[in-house]
């Protein structure tokens, strides 16, 4: 179960510290995720050019690879940043969004998780019975998973990468292959503003930010405020295009001492 | 005239199918244009990495190449895609953005269209005006097209590319050259949302995809829609900031059986 | 002191002539602040590519170049497009964003400052201060700037790069190096909304287009517009997402006649 103290003093720390957020992320999901950065109290970076990653690397307190969408600069410019974190030791989020629409966006997000270990991955069911998929293939087993073996995927995923698993969906899931919690907040409303998981992704680097050595609380910290801050947007929302300003609303306003209590478990 | 049956089976038969639309376009419409298509109930994939838009094309229900912001990677994934949809027979929009602005724009717009013929290029009236007026120039005919022209220079376009045209303005045009139908509604305010036009776009990509067959009827239906729902977004608006918001809601909320009463044609 | 009735000339010249003003700015920033220059009754375009950048300046009326997200792609745009701009006598902005940050963010800033003498640089105080600091330093001078330095910094850079420096903050300084005029409006919610500052470039570039030989009036009057239009948005707001939103309403909206009440010195 949720922490709630702790919790509550992760979003605060948060407004606090104000941590450096570097983000290499989609062009749909700019905006939004530096937005909802800024919302929740952190300091949102947006640059993927490669000859800059080890200065950024030097000044920020953790990074976040979106693979949403890819091309030859954005993929050495998540190469050196990938590099450069785990060298550092400073916390990682990949979100391997579309993986396995494409051979080259697979591969990119399966290069990254070997090579330079995310602290969390965090994407939604199919993204992550796909990377699972391809690690037991990898291992012989003939995969073909469906959405029921999500959590078990998970499970593996975590296992084999090293990585928590934080999965969105009807219910989010966060695992490091041992521990599963759930978080059953959220409504399915919000899969319809676009780079919504883009966002949790981005503020899942805020919270390992504060919380750089426990992946794990990051990850479902993370969950929980994206879960209550959207059904506090939806609330006052008449559709998509109201929900998607209300969020950022809601997140800027969050209290966690009196939201915490819409945590659904 | 519009059949207003067809209009509402549609719109949804968009949300009962959820097609998914291979959209490349520009860095400002990418957001807005992601999440008209949510709101309609399509799915968008922003994706312009040549080394998958082959596989993309296989999945995907529909292509929307806009030129709104071009580099060499951009044009690069854009000759991939076209030719894969074009090979493959299925549909795909051409919105050829500020073409005429430079050389490199009109000459990439125009390779499009002659190599891998567009089913639907959809501008506004000086777009249209450029595209048809290199081609009559080509044909030796001195062109020198005055806004006035732009119905003439539309069908002059739609015969030559063999694509429907689907001209954004007060008043919006669709011709395939023979036919031509107005939708008179909207309103200039609209104009003044960035991205409006390419988000047009992307939604005659939605309505192509499930109606392949029929480039007309997608993009008559898709500007009934526009104009309506920016008339009820509008009618809630206190400004061109809350007009974009609203426009989404007004997507997301749409109702095809009552609100195709308010086309004008 | 500002002049209100220039103020108010400038703001109407911009609705009249709707100038169109070349954006070469990063991918956060590139819809809200086409936005923002469409509400003020600018036209927009935004473009980084470098084949087309000559073409671009012959038909526009003013630069703005924010190096937000730095890639070699838009680092040739940039240098292209601040030669033509300076070769035509056309005014342009430069938005040193991040500088500091990276040694190729710092080299492109001094580089475009050197070769094409930008007519206005506007940034935050940390990168007027790195800006001026190189400068300084060049000098052999040896610079620890603390902020409370920043209005002298600005002066040193004004008189060093022939530039207006518009200096944004809780107050901004507007100076060319003798005269130094403030503006104490806005709220430090603004800097909360993602790419505020860029959008404050992007009007720079409208106001210097309708004022092309006055850079300290349209950076002066910039500010004006940014921090009484700010004010308004916010009494209608809930948090920083909805400030987004009626900020580019309150733009649209703005009465330069009445509003002008509102300006603080």
């Amino acid at each position: 179960m949720i922490n709630l103290q702790n919790f509550s003093e992760d979003c605060l720390l948060i407004r606090e510290q104000s941590p450096l957020v570097h983000n290499i992320t989609n062009y749909v999901a700019m905006n939004i995720a530096a937005n909802g950065l800024l919302a929740i109290g952190a300091s949102p970076l947006m640059s993927f050019y490669e000859k800059e990653m080890e200065e950024i690397a030097q000044i920020s307190s953790a990074l976040v690879i979106n693979i949403g969408c890819l091309d030859d600069t954005q993929i050495a410019g998540m190469r050196a940043a990938a590099e450069a974190y785990h060298r550092l030791g400073k916390p990682w989020v990949l979100d391997p969004v579309g993986v396995g629409a494409s051979k080259v966006r697979t591969q990119t997000a399966l290069e990254l998780i070997r090579n330079w270990k995310p602290d969390i991955i965090r994407g939604n069911a199919s993204e992550i019975l796909c990377l699972a998929g391809e690690q037991i293939c990898s291992r012989g087993v003939d995969a073909s998973c469906s959405s029921n073996d999500a959590i078990e995927a998970a499970k593996v995923l975590a296992l084999n990468s090293g990585a928590v698993i934080s999965m969105s969906g009807g219910t989010d899931y966060i695992t490091d292959g041992q521990r599963v919690e759930t978080i059953r907040n959220g409504s399915p409303l919000m899969a319809k503003v676009t780079a919504m998981g883009c966002t949790a992704s981005a503020l899942t680097g805020a919270f390992a930010a504060v919380s750089p050595h426990d992946a794990f609380r990051a990850a479902l910290h993370t969950m929980a405020l994206m879960g209550t801050a959207g059904e506090i947007a939806l609330s006052k929302s008449t559709g998509t295009g109201s929900l998607a300003v209300n969020f950022i609303d809601a997140l800027n306003n969050f209290n966690p001492l009196t939201s915490s209590k819409l945590i659904r478990q």
